[in-house]
């Protein structure tokens, strides 16, 4: 890829995907200018199966395998649809993609912006604030699909789901999330079940222990996930880098982003840490298909997520115009608009 | 056990386990008087482990499955402690506990009462009476003890953990919940991971979907469980009852004491549905050794358990009296009370 300009291949996916990538491909441009980036749409999600029956065929995947970013809108058809089988879509496509090309860092802001919307008490939000980034595992857990099932649909039906943790795959996060906390507040939080869970909990905390020899100047502790989902509700100030597994780093992600403002704010990057893949970005939210197609849904967060991907192609300037486009608009919303006009006001602040 | 007074087997445990249980124990006797039942105290938890390297022998556990029911403080030694080995009490005795005695249906109630403190804003909470109760899965799952690790302590470790789920397992809590649902409001909510977990998932969606038909009275909905996190926050009355396995009940009902009033009030009952065994009832809060021995604790969650132990024992009468003496408390709390001072308080009203 020399001195041509970076290709970014363009996921638009299901639901409310397409509409919020317009929106944060508006913003991107508007930040960067129009010839920054060679822009590669992909036809894949519910639609494309429907046709076709492919998921992500293999020609597909290798060529993502080549280009220098890869921008997501969201994957999934709805929980109950009869139509689309459940997780074929997440399993097939995102985390596919996650998987294939090792998005090992699953990073995920969450910054509360005064006045938006929260269902937590001016109590709470005004002691100060909110600002933390969770470091989610994502390439590892309990999201292996390494589980099984026998006599299925009898009563002696038994079903199992296989979490696995390797000393690599949690060294790699855990130094990513130290070496973010160094440049953040230097407070590291484990959050884990290790009484419960205790092969995987002990291998957790050894690999934070070890690598935070390395890094004297910060601070760790650690959180039962249990007692972690009281604490962003109660004490949401207390965080500044947590760093944990995939699944509770989904749930915790999405219980985060309820408090600052709305799950519509909460962006993520999927970073492939050696670069020998692409990393990816898109919203934190799922598809919502009973919203899909109507420009209801806030394109913020696919927006914020191209801050992250600025960041991570070496645009840092252009990623905090953007953050500061973003805030600005934030700042002052009131009404519904449509999902075209937020995308169009954060735009015509760049 | 004929016509005898029953016998309740009390473990307070650790921490503030004692404390608590001194102060349920106090209400509980002024709610039936004192010779309603034989009280067999068992001293079980971090201490006699330090002394005797014991966590539960075979004959106590014998002796125990021979009691009416089991009242339990709390059990766990510090995250941090380097003295005990971290899960060592709560896999060998708290868990181990709700495995022998078969205890699948792990009960925990959530209802705030008005006026009481809550991270939640108002504009949340005036919305409309919250009141649901989780049926937490207790005896499978990802607490099987089913993992292992090779390698450890070195870079090549592996650390697994297993979810075992059997549709035997899974049946008889889904039949619990649509019946209490039936008793309440008839709205049963399943909170899963089925995208992912497809495996487990669709096994306690099958189930779901075939007990629910014998319930046609009752309206099922699903939400995988990160959004049921963003749900408990922003739109706590959508739920009546909720069903879901050992993890995310575990999870989802610390954040449903965070937003209903703390989780010093959030009590919980164990309950063994064939009868062959002990219930046990406990509050939902930990041993929190920070604080223990201060008179600082609420006992509020450990005296709330007291009624789950009534209703299940056939005196429902004063299972309610206990609750409305809890409630005419709460509602006119107002600064900090000591651990017996708040026991002293309900246990007067009754
Ligand atoms: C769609 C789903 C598979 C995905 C996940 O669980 O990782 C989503 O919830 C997320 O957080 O990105
Ligand atoms: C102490 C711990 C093992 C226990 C659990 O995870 O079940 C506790 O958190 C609970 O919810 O009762």
């Amino acid at each position: 890829m020399t001195s041509q300009t970076p290709t970014l291949a363009v996921i638009g996916g299901d639901g409310i995907g397409p509409e919020v990538t317009a929106e944060a491909l508006k913003v991107l441009k508007a930040a960067t200018g129009e010839d920054a980036f060679t822009f590669v749409d992909y036809d894949l999600g519910a639609e494309r199966w429907l046709r076709t029956g492919e998921v992500l065929p293999d020609s597909v995947l290798e060529e993502l395998k080549g280009v220098d970013a890869i921008v997501l809108g969201a994957v999934g058809a709805a929980p109950g649809s009869t139509e689309i089988p459940s997780g074929l879509l997440e399993r097939g496509l995102l985390l596919k993609l996650r998987f294939a090309l090792d998005q090992a860092v699953n990073l995920r802001p969450s910054k509360y912006f005064p006045g938006t919307a929260t269902p937590l008490s001016s109590e709470v939000v005004n002691r100060g604030p909110i600002d933390f980034v969770v470091v989610r595992e994502g390439t590892e857990g309990l999201y292996c699909g390494n589980g099984g099932a026998v006599r299925v649909g009898t009563p002696q039906e038994i079903a199992t789901e296989v979490s696995v943790n390797t000393a690599f795959g949690v060294e790699r996060v855990v130094r990513d999330a130290f070496t973010r906390a160094m440049a953040r507040r230097q407070k590291l939080t484990l959050v884990h079940k290790h009484n419960v869970l205790v092969n995987a909990g002990g291998l957790w905390r050894r690999i934070v222990e070890e690598v935070g020899a390395e890094f004297p100047g910060v601070t760790t502790d650690y959180l039962h996930i249990d007692a972690a989902t009281i604490m962003l509700v109660a004490d949401p100030q207390r965080f500044d880098v947590i760093v944990t597994d995939n699944l509770f780093g989904d749930i915790l992600t999405d219980e985060a982003g309820a408090i600052t403002g709305g799950i519509g704010l909460a962006a993520s990057a999927n970073i492939n840490v050696s670069g020998e893949f692409p990393s990816m970005f898109e919203p934190v939210h799922g598809s919502a298909p009973d919203i899909a197609g109507q420009q209801k849904a806030d394109p913020t967060a696919a927006i914020s997520s191209m801050a992250l991907l600025l960041d991570h192609l070496g645009r840092p300037e252009d990623a905090r115009r953007i953050e500061q486009a973003v805030s600005a608009d934030v700042a002052e919303r009131t009404g519904a608009r449509r999902t075209s006009e937020v995308g169009d006001a954060i735009a015509s602040r760049l």
